[in-house]
């Protein structure tokens, strides 16, 4: 007799850590869409409007605008792969988890790569990025904007004039920040930015958006190859070394998404429907406004932390707006804290990673849970759990702190 | 100002073609649950029910039965990524696309691949295999099960036991054909096996379920790498060379589904839900039951199309349960009828690839299309439109001969 099992029923949670949080319920509602033929004129005009849509998430006019079928990490791997032959120099600053994992895949790609490095909390001066290009001459500058293990959000505006006047090619990871902070992908100079749903876009992981500029595009369409199983007229083939996957070869992936819709994968048609509708929510609410939100929701969630007498970890003037880092305090056991906000509150917040591991919490404010009641709910929460367990602050203080940020406004 | 779009609201369509096809109300349902954070017990108990139930799906013991967060080809590159090291070789048997499809995705792994081919519509023997082994002496033998761009089902019975004689692994993808035709894991002796949710599993496209034996993994554990951002404690490193791909790092993907929970992406949860869906439904069924309602539905498919004057395609002793192919006949024009199909009926049936183009229509009947009453349309839709274009074929002669097929149950 085989094993069985009841139907999906997740727990209520409110989802305050680093991502994924609480998905928008339009975003779910639209993955309950019954699907379509891959060259259905109804789905190929669904790929086209997520393509509208996400140029505009992105501030580009890109024609190369698409999904990459698989987590955040799909859409770097992606660009790196495309892009990187063996040899190729690639310079990356890191500045926490995902600088390392930037280097780990471009090292995968064949990549001869050169790291700089900066302390966990600090981000890097357009300065400190030059010096290095100067150094290393890289084909590709790659860097995540934000980093949700520090909390820090890269500056980026003026690395692409930089990328530009050296011929270096400039990509950025906004997985973590995009929706929530500014990002503006042709006026920075950007050739290739990637990013997934389950931060401030308010969808689950599972969809990698991703825009890539005419240079890069061409740098990558010289390394075209087509299926051997497919190959049933003259096309095109590049001159540079075969794409080291299939799976993530850019060049192919635009035959599909492109005129030509020369079959590839088969699209994951329910994450489209979701990537579709996290884009069109965003739209609807206006870029800008999404960005104040969480810029509103974000300095509440701190100021609210900061009056429980509790100490915000990292530079704060280079804090991506949805998240923010704690010192645990010394008084408390940070992993048991977490758990009785889980069980007993039903409240999410973050753990870290690296030399912050039991060192912060990371609590975020970002997608759907952006919202003034999931601030105060969690405020009110924590300081119970902190005050129960010995932690000393001021009944109420946390609370107060961002009903004062939200009637400043 | 920026495009605006409307919700999402794909038309009502039958999919009767080579996959994807309608996914079961209940899968899309569940994919409308909630998030959960990764670590969340609930969450981890979900993916370890996703485990167990993908044990019974492939008739394994295999501890390491997971997903993969991609499109189907996501399990096949996994696979071969993780195992194949430059220089290695590997025998892959083609009789269809998705064979070039393997060879393809060994060449850019690095593999030494041999291919032995056969004509499009046909199967290989064991003896051919085993011939080849010999011939060869690869490291891996890499087959799909069942290839939709041919209909064809390739017996795997006996190539187990062919491959241990010779010290050979034994991968299948079997995305085409799992739930709708027989597969035994274990009893064949496959020590990787990937598949898809689009086709008998009736869910869509963005999960690969793999399973793994203990004999492949401690092959590629041997090529064991953790990722320097979270590398804070001493673990065991690999001998072997790098994994190509961080993505489809198997060894670093076991970590994040086994005890150890160690980050690589964060899992694709709405997917998950959906794959563990398409599993629970399956084996509430259970697993000999929808193999017998896909042979039934196939078979009354397929003599209701040839009572329409329509000539088979291919081996029919070999063929999957689950689709069909037929020949076009000279007096229609392949492409219109499928027009009139989609655009007036709301069918839609498959075109071909490769040499088959403009020759085949492939008309599936799988996963939740596997239904009488999805036959029955469909075939008299397809009759309503083939006389209105000239072919001949006796009024009704379709649904009476699916009909006796049904009666002789």
């Amino acid at each position: 007799m085989s094993e069985q099992f009841e139907q999906i029923n997740p727990p209520a949670r409110l989802l305050m850590g680093p991502g994924p949080i609480n998905a928008d319920p339009r975003v779910l509602r639209a993955m309950s869409a019954q699907l379509l033929g891959q060259y259905d004129p109804a789905m190929t005009g669904y790929m086209n409007e997520t393509m509208a849509l996400y140029r505009q998430v992105f501030k580009t006019e890109n024609q190369w605008t698409l999904l990459i079928d698989g987590t955040s990490r799909a859409g770097i791997e992606s660009v790196l792969v495309s892009l990187i032959e063996p040899g190729d120099k690639v310079l990356i600053p890191i500045y926490g988890r995902f600088g390392h994992l930037l280097n780990e895949i471009a090292l995968r790609c064949g990549a001869e790569v050169h790291t700089i490095e900066t302390e966990w909390g600090a981000v890097f001066t357009p300065e400190q990025i030059e010096e290095a290009i100067i150094k290393v001459r890289p084909k590709l500058l790659a860097i995540v904007q934000g980093d949700t293990s520090t909390t820090m959000l890269q500056p980026l505006e003026e690395l692409g004039a930089i990328c530009r006047r050296y011929d270096v090619l400039f990509y950025s990871d906004a997985t973590a920040s995009i929706g929530g902070n500014p990002f503006e992908t042709d006026a920075w100079g950007l050739d290739a930015v990637s990013v997934g749903l389950q931060k401030c876009l308010g969808g689950p992981s599972g969809s990698a958006p991703v825009t890539l500029s005419a240079r890069y595009v061409d740098e990558v369409r010289k390394r075209h190859h087509i299926e051997a199983g497919i190959r049933d007229r003259h096309h095109a083939e590049g001159k540079g070394s075969m794409i080291r996957s299939n799976y993530f070869d850019l060049p192919m992936i635009l035959d599909y998404w492109g005129d030509e819709r020369l079959n590839h994968h088969t699209e994951a048609t329910s994450m489209l429907y979701c990537a579709r509708e996290c884009a069109r929510i965003l739209m609807q609410e206006g870029l800008e406004q999404s960005i104040a939100r969480h810029r509103l929701q974000g300095d509440a969630m701190a100021q609210g932390l900061a009056a429980m007498n509790l100490e915000l970890f990292g530079d704060q003037t280079n804090k991506m707006n949805n998240i923010v880092g704690v010192y645990i305090p010394d008084s408390v056991a940070g992993e048991a804290v977490r758990s009785v906000m889980l069980e007993d509150f039903g409240i999410e917040i973050g753990t870290s990673f690296g030399p912050l591991k039991g060192k912060i919490w990371r609590i975020g404010t970002m997608g759907y849970n952006a919202r003034k009641d999931a601030v105060l709910v969690t405020l009110s929460a924590l300081e119970n759990v902190l005050r129960r367990m010995g932690h000393k602050c001021t009944a109420g203080a946390g609370v107060d702190a961002a009903m004062a940020v939200y009637s400043g406004q």
